[in-house]
C-alpha cells in the first residue's frame, strides 16, 4: 500500500504548479486578472526602455472579442529583444535578466510574462504573438509555453529589416473583464502615469475610447545603479556561493574586495583582526562553512558605511507633491524625503511617503485614501496582507489631530524602493511584513504626519484668532466713543488707531503661523540617517503573525 | 547596450527562487519560520499515517543549541519512505505524490519539506538527517539540495534490518526561535490536536517540558477518497491534457466516461445531443482545441450530480463542539453542517464552521476570536489577506444581535476542506479570496449565527421574564390580603394560589425558551444542498481587490 503511493510520485515544473496555482500569480478574479496581465508587460516594457536609457513610450490597447474574451497589445519603444532570447523572455519562467541583480527594478522574478503567456494558452489555446525590433531586423514569432517542461515553444514567422526598435505583444484572453473600476486597467495605467512623469503612455479601452497620459517630465529619472552586495545583507550560504563561483580572485582578502560593496582594505584589515586564526590568504574556493559563518558574523561586529545611495532612486517630493495636487488639490500636502536603510540586515530600501489632507479629497467625499507603490509600480490588490496597509493601521492616528483614518478626508502614498523587494507571493502586490521595513514605513508616516498636525493645529489656532479678533473688533466702536469723550480726540481717528493695532497684533500672529504647514518634520530617527549604520539588533520580527 | 543586458540573462531553479524569496514559504520572521517547519513536518507525517491507514503518533522535540538556533526532531510512525525516493522527497522541491492528485490532503504542492532542508541548508550549513524505517529495512541518510538545480543531494549513512516503520527527520536550523506565544510551535500543535482527535501527538519542548496530546478518538477519519475531476471544474486546456495523456480510450466517448466524475453514458448521450457536428467516435488524441472549447461549455450547459460527499472529510460538528467545550467552555455553541459545494465550476468543497459565545470565553478576557484551519491544518499567519478573516469582517453581526465582532465574547472557527485548497502563497497561510468560497463561508457563518442568536434573544427574553415575574411577585401579598379581606378566603392560600399561577405562567415560557439555542439554524441556500449542482452564473470575483 505506501508502495502503490510512491508509484504516483513525480515531478514537476515551476510552470505546472503555477498553473495549478494560478492565484498566487494574481489570476484570481476576472478584472484582477486582466489588470495583472497589463501590469506584467508594462513593467516589463518600461524596465527595458529604462535600461536602454529610452523614454518610454508604450501604447496599450484592449479589444473585446467575446464575452470576457479579450485582445491585448501592448507595444513599446524599448530595445526589443534579440532572437535568442525571445521565446525564453516570453515563454519561460524563471528566465531573464533580472533575478540575480542587485539593481532597483520594477520586474525581479522573471516569471511575469511566460505567466501571462500561460494564462493566454490556458484560457484559449492560443500563442501569444511578439513582435521585436532589435538591432534593424523585425521578428515576428508566435510563443508558448510547455507546461511539463516549463520550457518556451517558438513559432517564428518572418524576420525582416527594420529601423525602428521595441517589443510589441498581442495576446488574448478568456476568463478576464475589463471594467473602469478602482481596480482596472485605466486605474492601473493612472496610477503608473502618477508615479512615472517621465512616460508616455496610451491606452486604447474596448470601446474605443483613447486617453493619453503623456509625460510631464523630459527625461528619464537618474538610471539606479547596480551595485555590489552590502556585506550586512550576506547569510553564509551567499558567502559561500560566491566564494565558489568567484574566478578573478585567488585570495580570500582579494575576493571580499571584489564581491562586496564598501569593503575596503582597512575593512579587510579589520576583518583579519577579529578572525585572527583565519586565514585569509587562502583560496576563496577553499572556504568552508565555519569559516564563512564565522565570518559573516565578524560582518556584523564592523560599522559599514550603508549602502550607496544612489542605487535607489525615488518617484521624489518635487513630483510627488505636482502629482498630488493635480488629483486631489488639497488644503495642505506634506512629502518626506528620507535616507535609504537596510532590512536583513544589508537590502537597502528607502521609503518616501506623502499625506495629503481637506480640499479636493474632502470636496470629492474620499477618506483614508491609500495608494501603495512600490519601485513606482501601483500595488492595487492584497491590501489586506500588505506591509503597508498594515502600518497605516498600527498608527495612532490621534496622535496627529486625526480622528479615525477611515473618518478623514486623507489620502496617503507610499512607494517603497529597493533592489529586492519582499512580495508575499508571484503575483507581487503586497509587500511581506519585514520588521525593519515597517519600521521605516511607521517613522516615515509619523515624519508627514507631523506636518498635517501642524497644519491643522495651525488652522485651528487661525480659527481662535479670528474668534478673538471678532470679538475684540465687537468693542472697538465702543471704545472708541468713550475715548473720544474722555480725550476729546475725534472718535473716527481713535478708531482708526485701534483698528491698527489690532489689525498689527492679529496679522503678525497669522504669519508666524503660517509657516507651519510647509515646514517639514524631522524624521523620529533623523539622526541615525549619518550614512553609517550598525548592524539591528536582533529583534523578533513577529509583525507578520495574526490574531 | 541592449544586447549587454541580454548576456545577463540566466535561467533559474524554483529552489533558487524561494530560496531568495524565502518569505514566499512562510520564512519571514522567527518564531513563524519555527512554526511553519513544524508544521510542514507534521502535515506530512499526518498525511503519509492516513494514506496508509495506521493511526498517527508524532514526535515533536526541539532543542535549544545556541541563541537563535535549534534542533527540531519530528519522528512519526507512517510507513516511511522508500530508499529510490527520499531524497526527492525531502530535497527537491515540486515532486512528490500530492501535487497531481484528487485527493483531500494536508500537502499538496510537494515544497515544504524540501523547503524545511533549504532553510536548514541556508542557515546552518547542515544537511537534514533522515531514518526512514520502510518494509523492513532502516535507511539512514543525510539530505540536502542542490538549489542551481533543484536537485537533492544524498549521503547514505547505514542500512539495517529493522522491524519498525515511520520517518524521523532530525534537522538544524539557525534564525528561528522558540516561543510559547500564539504563533508558536505549542499553540500549532495545540490546535492540530483539536482538529485531529485521531492523533496522538508528543511535544519536548527546549526546556525539557514535555507536553502529551492524546488521542480522544481511536479511529483515523473516513478515508477521503481520490476522485476523478468533475467536468465543471475542467478547463479546455486540462481537457486537452487529459486527452493527450489518454493510453486507454480509442474514442472520446469512452475516454470521457474513463477521466471524469459523474459522466455517464446517459450524459455522453447528453453531450452529443448538445454537440451535433462533433464526432465523438474519433481518438481523444486528436481532438482539437476548438472541440475540446466547445465540449467544456457543454459541460456548463448541463445539470451535473455534485462531486462525490465522500472525498472530503471534515472534522465533524460532534468533535467541534467537544473541542470547543474543552477549550471555552462557552454558554452557547452552534456548529454547522453543510454539504459540499464547488468553486472555479467543479473543484468540492466544504466548509464546517462553528461559532461559541460567552462563558468561558468571557471569563479569559477574549474577543473576537478566530480559527482558521484548511483541512485540519491551523492557519496561524497572514489572516490579512485570507478569505476567512475577510469574510467573517463582511458580516453584518448586528443583524444576530452581536455588536461589532471584537466587542463580543465570540470564538469563531472556520475549516476549509477540498481536494484543492487555493491558498494565496506557497507559505499556506492564507485561503484566496475565490467568490464561490467566500460566499459558501458567510452563509455558514450565517447559519451558526443565527443559533446564537436564538440563545441572545431567548436570554434577553429570559432577563426580561424575570423581571416581569419580580414585578408581579411585589404586587402577590398586597393582592392576596386584598382578596382575602373581600372573599374571606385564608389569604395564606390565595397567596399560594397566585403563586402557583406565576409559576405556571413564566415556568412556561422558560421552557418553550430553552430550545432556541440548541435547535441549529437552516443554510441560507439549505434549498441548494439537492445533490445536484449548476454552473454558477459568471459573476465578477472582485472579493479579493481592496481600496
Amino acid at each position: 500500500m505506501a508502495d502503490d503511493i510512491f508509484k504516483q510520485f513525480k515531478e514537476h515544473s515551476v510552470a505546472e504548479f503555477f498553473k495549478k496555482n494560478r492565484q498566487m500569480l494574481g489570476f484570481s478574479g476576472k478584472v484582477r486578472s486582466m489588470t495583472i496581465i497589463v501590469h506584467e508587460f508594462m513593467t516589463n516594457s518600461l524596465d527595458a526602455c529604462e535600461e536602454a536609457g529610452i523614454l518610454p513610450e508604450v501604447f496599450v490597447q484592449v479589444e473585446e472579442l467575446g464575452e470576457d474574451h479579450y485582445r491585448l497589445t501592448v507595444k513599446d519603444n524599448g530595445p526589443g529583444i534579440p532572437k535568442t532570447h525571445l521565446g525564453k523572455a516570453l515563454g519561460q519562467m524563471l528566465a531573464g535578466t533580472k533575478f540575480h541583480r542587485y539593481i532597483q527594478q520594477r520586474g525581479q522574478q522573471g516569471i511575469g510574462a511566460a505567466a501571462c503567456t500561460m494564462f493566454s494558452y490556458l484560457t484559449t489555446g492560443q500563442p501569444a504573438k511578439a513582435i521585436s525590433c532589435h538591432k534593424g531586423k523585425k521578428l515576428t514569432a508566435n510563443i508558448s509555453i510547455d507546461f511539463k517542461a516549463n520550457k518556451p515553444v517558438v513559432q517564428e514567422i518572418e524576420e525582416v529589416p527594420t529601423e525602428e526598435s521595441g517589443l510589441t505583444v498581442i495576446s488574448e484572453y478568456k476568463d478576464v473583464r475589463y471594467e473602469r473600476s478602482n481596480y482596472g486597467v485605466y486605474e492601473y495605467i493612472r496610477r503608473t502615469a502618477l508615479a512615472n512623469p517621465h512616460c508616455s503612455i496610451t491606452l486604447v479601452e474596448p470601446n474605443n475610447e483613447k486617453t493619453a497620459f503623456p509625460r510631464s517630465v523630459e527625461a528619464n529619472p537618474p538610471r539606479p545603479f547596480e551595485i555590489k552586495p552590502h556585506p550586512l545583507g550576506i547569510g553564509t550560504h551567499d558567502l559561500l556561493e560566491f566564494a565558489k563561483h568567484n574566478k578573478e580572485s585567488k585570495r580570500i582578502s582579494s575576493f571580499l574586495q571584489e564581491t562586496f560593496a564598501r569593503m575596503s582594505a582597512g575593512k579587510v584589515d579589520e576583518l583579519r583582526a577579529l578572525l585572527p586564526t583565519m586565514d585569509l590568504n587562502k583560496n576563496p574556493q577553499n572556504m568552508t562553512w565555519e569559516e564563512a559563518e564565522a565570518m559573516v558574523k565578524a560582518f556584523g561586529q564592523l560599522r559599514w558605511v550603508s549602502p550607496a545611495m544612489d542605487s535607489l532612486v525615488p518617484i521624489g517630493k518635487g513630483q510627488v507633491e505636482i502629482s498630488f495636487r493635480n488629483i486631489f488639490n488639497p488644503d495642505v500636502l506634506v512629502v518626506t524625503e528620507r535616507t535609504p536603510k537596510v532590512y536583513r540586515g544589508g537590502i537597502p530600501f528607502m521609503i518616501e511617503v506623502g499625506i495629503a489632507y481637506g480640499g479636493g479629497i474632502a470636496a470629492a467625499g474620499k477618506k483614508g485614501e491609500v495608494m501603495r507603490f512600490a519601485n513606482r509600480v501601483p500595488l492595487l490588490f492584497d491590501s489586506g496582507g500588505c506591509a503597508i496597509t498594515e502600518t497605516i493601521k498600527t498608527m495612532d492616528w490621534k496622535r496627529y489631530d486625526l480622528r479615525e483614518f477611515e473618518d478623514e478626508p486623507v489620502a496617503v502614498l507610499v512607494n517603497l524602493v529597493s533592489v529586492h523587494v519582499p512580495y508575499t507571493s508571484a503575483g507581487k502586490q503586497a509587500i511581506s511584513n519585514e520588521e525593519d521595513m515597517m519600521d521605516e514605513i511607521k517613522f516615515a508616516l509619523m515624519e508627514a504626519s507631523r506636518g498635517i498636525q501642524k497644519y491643522l493645529s495651525g488652522k485651528r489656532r487661525a480659527n481662535e484668532i479670528a474668534t478673538k479678533r471678532k470679538v475684540v473688533n465687537r468693542y472697538v466702536q465702543q471704545l472708541a466713543g468713550d475715548l473720544s469723550t474722555l480725550s476729546g480726540e475725534k472718535k473716527a481717528e481713535i478708531e482708526k488707531k485701534l483698528l491698527d493695532i489690532i489689525e498689527k497684533k492679529y496679522g503678525e500672529e497669522d504669519e508666524e503661523n503660517e509657516g507651519g504647514d510647509e515646514k517639514k518634520g524631522e524624521g523620529p530617527n533623523a539622526n541615525e540617517n549619518s550614512g553609517s549604520v550598525k548592524k539591528p539588533a536582533e529583534k523578533e520580527e513577529e509583525g507578520d503573525a495574526d490574531e
